[in-house]
């Protein structure tokens, strides 16, 4: 880290919606490194976003992206990983693209599982009867068909686990209930938690729901088994459960619960990335990829996560088609699978493309709601940001010129930002995401379309812009 | 109606949160009414008001309402009419009550309905298959055990389903989705809606829940089958599927539902309503009712509905007993039984106690959330109202001093009120109250300390001023 950085970092602060730092412009610094003729030709495609924007906003494509999500998301519901509906979705959105006239439509085979969830039922015996929400987490192991009984040990958080000794756990279910503070950082007790359980002897695990807000809502989501350690079930429940028990627990009650879950795994299956270009006039080779993921969680619809992502990222070739803009790079579409299951489809994508990775230009993803857009998250070198800033500064009309800095922008692109790759997440109006996300509020009603004809407006202008630039975005 | 009473009207006007009026203080008229004397002696309450408050915002009785309401809560749960665990509540209240050294607690007997839901899912065969969650209304049909299967009739409000021919309606299931504005008025959709549906041939009747705001989330609640109509089988479906369903019948599609229905229904249980009084000192004959009902439906825990009214209601004779105010009348809580199946237990106190009528002074019921107190909803005379509005002039330091007027406040006590029993119910800070309302998040979640504190507070207070006045409130 040079001088120069530094006294760029410190000029950071934290917001909330996106647990992420702001970039606080320090605009003679950015000035400096872009020097006068970029800024001229960034502020060049005024009058190209202005005619994305009027034709979304007020012309042919106006509520189009919502439409056409509902149509989506209303015929196929829910796309779970290894499921012949996702991979019907998949041939959908391969058809309704070409009727838009872009042919250069791919796919790339996946080895993907199917986790099947089955039965699941958990039934507090002690100290009173009650049904308790579930909902198994991915790829949790079962249950025999009688169920699970046992105890339950209440824990905040991981150093509470640790201190506990191993006898008093040996053959209970451990309850995790972490009060919800940033996703990143509460998730843990959803990823690891039946792992570090395991490793203490606990016959099951439980997490509290990993959201600020509930109406009885159990919200699933992936979990990975740590080496070594024997894969015990393990779910979320609600928060309203989850804190009833812990009200029990802390007045020294016991609580005793049998759990019940069923469900299948067949690690074996295939599905597809898909991969849509609109070619570039000079340089084709060179990619600015953006992009959302097709599969979803079994439960709710995946509208939301992540339908309306991928919408608006196929909106963006759609558009640039539909009013002859042709950047000089490519601008390339993917609807990634299998996300859900652990972003099985971009590390499959990555590997195969790792020898051509010098051609990804920049790569957006959105995946965290397609709320109005206030701007993107962004990976990436000071210049490589400083560029992007500059970029935003021509959609203050709609407000969504804030840049982000992010460390690791996106779920799947993460993978490849990580690389040294720039690129940017969606940066949108999203304090009620974690309401609904891996939930069966999930759905249609989570959307507007005002804001993702916003959405999708600022996405396709921005890839326009980027790829389109006489230069590319420096790693 | 007179003159005076007709300038008083015009004086009103319309607020949201409780779909009423709001009394928009003519000081003038109400000082003339009142007297210098009258008022005078209502501001000689400030201290004892304030005795209060301080005793339960931040002396011994601070949290005891949300802690008791809780230890209830978690150990009953539900407590849903002709049940045992209602009855096991009931026994409790009054133990809780005598280790108060109030012994003034009886039970009066009511015949009351047991509906116990049993399995229920609704499975949507076409276009495409989908679990449809819902939760049956009150005394709902049951269907044959295969469930009955139908094609759906959507219809956004009655006059819709009366320009539709009884042919296109026979055999099928009708929807009603209609767009939640007031609960008053949307909730006839839920509550007649099978027996118009019915009346047209249909076989089924399902209604898009009663609610502003949904996590897919069904809302239950009562229903009435009208006179000589066939019982046809009735539930609510959450937003999510409702819009779903009607976005495919709007595009022409055919929607068919297989429900499946099963419930136990024994119209001879017996349960109590509970009589707690703290006798008046001059006047013990004459009533001062704060009341809250202690059924809840079968779903949630009923801490919202009403075990939060349920508990302010009993903190009024607790606290005024622990701080040695005896007023000049009695204050007598009620809880009410069976309330959520038709206010069966207040209609037999009233015709119980119809005779002793004139003695209930004032009636009050908190059955719409205790969230942050704002006032009184009140039904009354001119004179009755304005005195009512100087006492909550008192109580401006916590910002409960609003007076709504309302012809028929409360749910129970609209049956006294309706008679020319002035009352009023608790006006509070609602605003997501039907987020929740006859849903499984019902629960301890909702509640929060500190509000129950001044809600516990202020009902206190208000009660011992109105029932140690110099005067009765007037007819």
């Amino acid at each position: 880290m040079n001088f120069d950085s530094i006294v760029f970092i410190v000029t950071l602060f934290v917001i909330l919606p996106n647990e992420a730092k702001v970039l606080k412009k320090t605009s003679n610094t950015c000035e400096d490194i872009l020097g006068d003729d970029l800024i001229e030709e960034i502020w060049s495609y005024r009058n190209v976003k202005d005619d994305i924007l009027k034709y979304v906003l007020d012309g042919d494509f106006k509520g189009k992206t919502y439409d056409e999500l509902a149509k989506f998301v209303d015929k196929f519901g829910a796309r779970p990983s290894g499921t012949d509906v996702l991979e019907k979705s998949i041939d959908y959105m391969i058809e309704l693209t070409k009727k838009e006239g872009l042919n250069d439509v791919i796919t790339e085979e996946v080895k993907v599982p199917l986790w099947e969830r089955g039965e699941e039922k958990i039934t507090m015996l002690e100290p009173r009867e009650k049904d308790i929400a579930l909902l198994g987490l991915g790829k949790s192991a079962t249950t025999p068909p009688e169920g699970l009984t046992g105890e339950v040990v209440v824990v905040r958080n991981f150093e509470e686990l640790e201190g506990i000794s191993e006898d008093k756990i040996k053959g209970k279910i451990v309850l995790y209930v972490p009060v919800f503070t940033a996703y990143g950082e509460t998730v843990t007790y959803r990823s690891q938690g039946a792992s570090k359980a395991s490793a203490k002897g606990a016959i099951a695990s439980l997490v509290r729901s990993i959201t600020p807000y509930s109406l009885y809502t159990p919200h699933t989501g992936s979990q990975t088994y740590a080496d070594g350690v024997v894969p015990i079930p393990t779910a979320a429940i609600t928060l309203e459960d989850a804190d009833l028990i812990t009200r029990m627990y802390d007045k020294g009650e016991k609580v005793v619960l049998n759990i019940k879950m069923s469900s299948k795994l067949d690690e074996n299956k295939i599905s597809r990335n898909t991969l849509i270009d609109l070619k570039g006039s000079e340089y084709p080779e060179k990619l600015v990829i953006v992009s959302g993921h097709i599969d979803s969680w079994d439960v709710g619809q995946g509208a939301m996560d992540d339908g309306g992502g991928m919408f608006v990222s196929w909106a963006a070739p759609v558009i640039l088609k539909r009013l002859h803009l042709t950047p000089k790079r490519t601008v390339r579409a993917i609807f990634w699978t299998a996300e859900e299951l652990g972003l099985i489809g971009a590390y499959a994508y990555e590997k195969a493309h790792r020898n051509e990775s010098d051609n990804i230009n920049f790569i957006m993803e959105s995946d965290e709601g397609t709320f109005a857009p206030l701007g993107l998250a962004v990976s990436g070198t000071q210049k490589a940001r400083c560029i992007i800033a500059e970029i935003l500064k021509l959609f203050k009309s709609i407000n969504a010129s804030t840049l982000v800095e992010e460390n690791s922008p996106g779920s799947d692109i993460a993978i490849f930002t990580g690389n040294g790759i720039p690129g940017a997440s969606l940066h949108n109006d999203n304090g009620k995401y974690f309401w609904f996300h891996h939930t069966e509020a999930d759905t249609m009603n989570v959307e507007n379309p005002d804001e993702l004809d916003l959405g999708a407006a600022f996405w396709t202008a921005v890839a326009y812009i980027i790829a389109d630039l006489s230069i590319d975005i420096p790693r």
